[in-house]
């Protein structure tokens, strides 16, 4: 006699579709970015807001709230993964259900309003054009902060950070955040000193021709242990579906650094989402921890092995064969100077590994001020003015490479800076986590032989899913929760060693 | 003050999110042939089922039939179109309830168990290995036309058939079928008299690299009038989704004409998916008619405009151009001569214009008998060597080039045979039907000039979409309904003119 299923039996089949439904959405929108004609933009819309109505209302249909509270009352039934599971799938409804259709569908508005509004004010330095559109932005994401914070027990920065790192909150990163604040300082002066009194980088040019770095990039992404297609795009990403990971990169004839770079940082993501736990794959326990953990995989790749001498040594070879370049430029010493140059730059996307915090910092505070009601939008250009200026010493000549010079606040994006600077620090202390935990880690690198850390990672982040939090899996990864130290101790190495 | 939508309006919108998840389904699929890694298929499958059951489920909603019978008692209130799409939501959603779900997943397995069967019994020409599953199929293929037939009101071969061209009947196609098999013994006595009178036709070959030959393809796609990707299948095929069709072609670097035909006929079908009434794309009333007028629409540009002299006036000096191939095979009496070779063939797949309407025949006739009763399956190999001896006079020396040929059986397909020759029939028809009413329509294919004529099908054909019945728009576009005089008139007149 075969059972009925049970409660928690039938969720996984509702979450089990979902994934795959959410796998289409990911197969539309890599190829809305690779392969569709720019006249089929209405018709894929159509596509899009279908399916996420359809899960939308897969969600609200009251038989999922029966069965999580059936299941609820019956963990003793569950194992430890079942338990987890269930916790995922109830905050995932419990979100999804609780934002008012009104306010998703005014936020969609306010937000297509500011971007558009950006899009002319930003050129001009206006920031007085966009301020009444970001006014409005904000007021719709203080409504939705309190929602959330009401459902998860949490401040209201918490409730929109919990968005782009589940579980994730301020008191986990603010320390960190602050300590690396105070310590940036007297450092940055250090390498400046350094970098002064060092000869500049020799040019490594050449030319590069695009097939020949597509070539490379498919070879390197293959090696590291990535499986799937590499596509090229105007701005490479890492999408596609569970089961069906696609990257992409971006290729310029007279940069080879940059197709190098950001096939490294998506086969970074990739190797995360092939290396979800294989049982729990369609499950929202096995889904990546969160984007901060996320980039932490990428920035793994990008940063730690992607500069590392051995590493660099073993890739510099290949590079003159393949393109036929050298010359004194052409070394793995010159190629580490050229990485290592600091710069205070009003911009966040050109500053490099060591002034990126900074940036970040800066708009963490600002963000988390507007969003509990202690700065005004007024008062953004002012505000930020002085927090870069005691970040980094430098003062914007005017808001267009000020506070108007990201997307993020238009589009809606807010709690999401903090992501890509905890990613550097816990790629950091990964990377030395694996140091510590893999004799020889440097010799294989410097062979081009992955398969040790990428084991480990597996071992260490990616089965994980989301059984743990984000705190718990640096923990169980490192010994320690995120600790601003390593990546300082990192930089240490790298700029002054 | 706003009035609420009416029951019917409620409908269209049922259905406009019904054509975006299927245009959805229709961008997975293409991406399945020509982008997706052989090892994403479970995943793939997956996302198909999820959104295949969401189409079934929107369907079974009570509120859609409770809407139809709504809509159905006030069609005062509609126009002529709204009224035809009323009857075609009827038409797709009672079908699509009355198929019981166990009985669509028995077919599912029993084609798939065929299918492999199929695999390994045809190399082996062992009809005996596929008989149980293939009888397996039939069993259930009946049990899906009864209950079809009971909704339509028609026979139980009618009842398959309407799946592959809705409405259309076997007395809309019997009588013509079966004159077009009395007609061709004596005219193929005819042809098969003059070829062997005439020189064999000189050789056009050369070297054709797949960039030329692709580069040709998209150029000639473009120029008849379509919009979209061309991309490269060992299958061509036309598909994508409302607002993105899309085109693939197969290219051989020894045999441009592969190439050349498959682009024709892939341009056919999406200039009728691109031409359909605008203003009901979302709607079933503005769904292609059915497969048969969608056949007349690639073979229009396939057989009757590819192999028209005057086309071939304007198209090989640009052949030659762009291939560097010259000689005496090069002209275009020549090609004609290729084009006209008649051979009495086993294989369907490889039978001329003039052959392959027996072989479709004897396929509808079989199925028509097998479908009613009137035939088992364990008699199947005798009858076809009986019918294929009838109408071409040749028999099989095994089953594996007799009745275990086509895959369609085995996978389910029963009742598609005869859209192919009904394809090329509407199209004889339509071609004429066009040479009638466009005057210099031969002139402008001398020029490469597509425009009067794709006008002309687009008026014809295309905006009326599923208005009219396949008879009624025969009978609007050309003066009567379907004549397989015009047909031989056609035969007639390029293979004995």
């Amino acid at each position: 006699m075969t059972l009925p299923p049970s409660a928690y039996q039938k969720l996984e089949s509702v979450f089990a579709r979902r994934t795959a439904l959410m796998g289409a959405l990911g197969i539309l929108h890599w190829d809305s970015r690779t392969m569709m004609p720019d006249a089929a933009a209405p018709s894929r819309a159509e596509q899009v807001a279908a399916l996420e109505l359809v899960l939308h209302e897969q969600l609200s249909d009251p038989r999922v709230a029966d069965w999580l509270a059936e299941a609820e009352a019956r963990t003793a039934d569950l194992n430890d993964w079942q338990r987890a599971n269930l916790r995922e799938m109830r905050r995932v409804r419990d979100l999804a259900a609780a934002l008012p259709a009104d306010l998703v569908e005014a936020q969609a508005r306010a937000h297509s309003r500011a971007e558009a509004t950006w899009c002319t004010a930003k050129p001009k330095a206006d920031f007085a054009a966009l301020r009444p559109a970001l006014e409005e932005v904000l007021a719709l994401k203080r409504e939705e902060a309190s929602v959330k914070a009401g459902i998860l027990g949490c401040g209201l920065y918490d409730a929109l950070h919990d968005g782009y790192e589940p579980g994730n909150r301020v008191a986990d990163f603010a320390p960190v955040f602050d300590a690396y604040a105070d310590w940036l300082p007297g450092f940055l002066e250090k390498v400046e000193a350094r970098q002064a009194a060092e000869p500049a980088p020799l040019p490594m040019d050449g030319a590069f021709p695009i097939a020949g770095q597509r070539d490379l990039a498919i070879g390197l992404a293959a090696r590291i242990g990535y499986t799937g297609r590499v596509d090229e795009t105007m701005h490479a990403f890492c999408g596609g579906a569970t089961g069906d990971v696609r990257i992409t990169s971006r290729f310029d004839e007279a940069n080879w650094f940059k197709s190098l770079k950001s096939s490294l940082h998506e086969t970074g993501h990739a190797l995360y989402e092939q290396g979800r736990p294989q049982a729990w794959m369609q499950q929202p326990v096995g889904f990546a921890r969160g984007l901060a953990v996320h980039e932490s995989q990428s920035l793994t790749f990008d940063m730690q092995v992607g500069r590392h001498p051995r590493f660099l040594e073993w890739l510099l070879p290949q590079m003159k064969a393949a393109f036929g370049v050298d010359g004194p430029g052409w070394t793995v010493e010159n190629m580490q100077r050229r990485f290592r140059q600091v710069q205070r730059t009003l911009i966040r996307v050109d500053a490099d590994e060591v002034t990126y915090p900074a940036h970040v910092i800066l708009r963490w505070r600002l963000e988390q001020a507007m969003v509990e009601g202690r700065l005004e939008i007024a008062d953004l250009p002012a505000a930020w003015n002085e927090g870069l200026r005691g970040l980094l010493g430098i003062t914007p000549p005017d808001d267009g490479v000020g506070c108007l010079q990201d997307l993020h606040w238009p589009m809606g994006l807010w709690g999401y800076f903090p992501t890509y600077t905890l990613g550097a620090m816990m790629a950091a202390q990964l990377f030395q986590g694996a140091l510590n935990d893999i004799p020889g880690l440097e010799d294989q690198l410097g062979r081009g032989e992955f398969g040790p850390l990428v084991g480990w990672l597996r071992d260490k982040v990616h089965r994980w899913g989301r059984f743990l939090t984000t705190r718990e899996l640096l923990i169980q990864a490192t010994g320690k929760p995120l600790d601003a130290g390593v990546f300082q101790a990192h930089l240490e190495r790298r700029y002054l060693g």
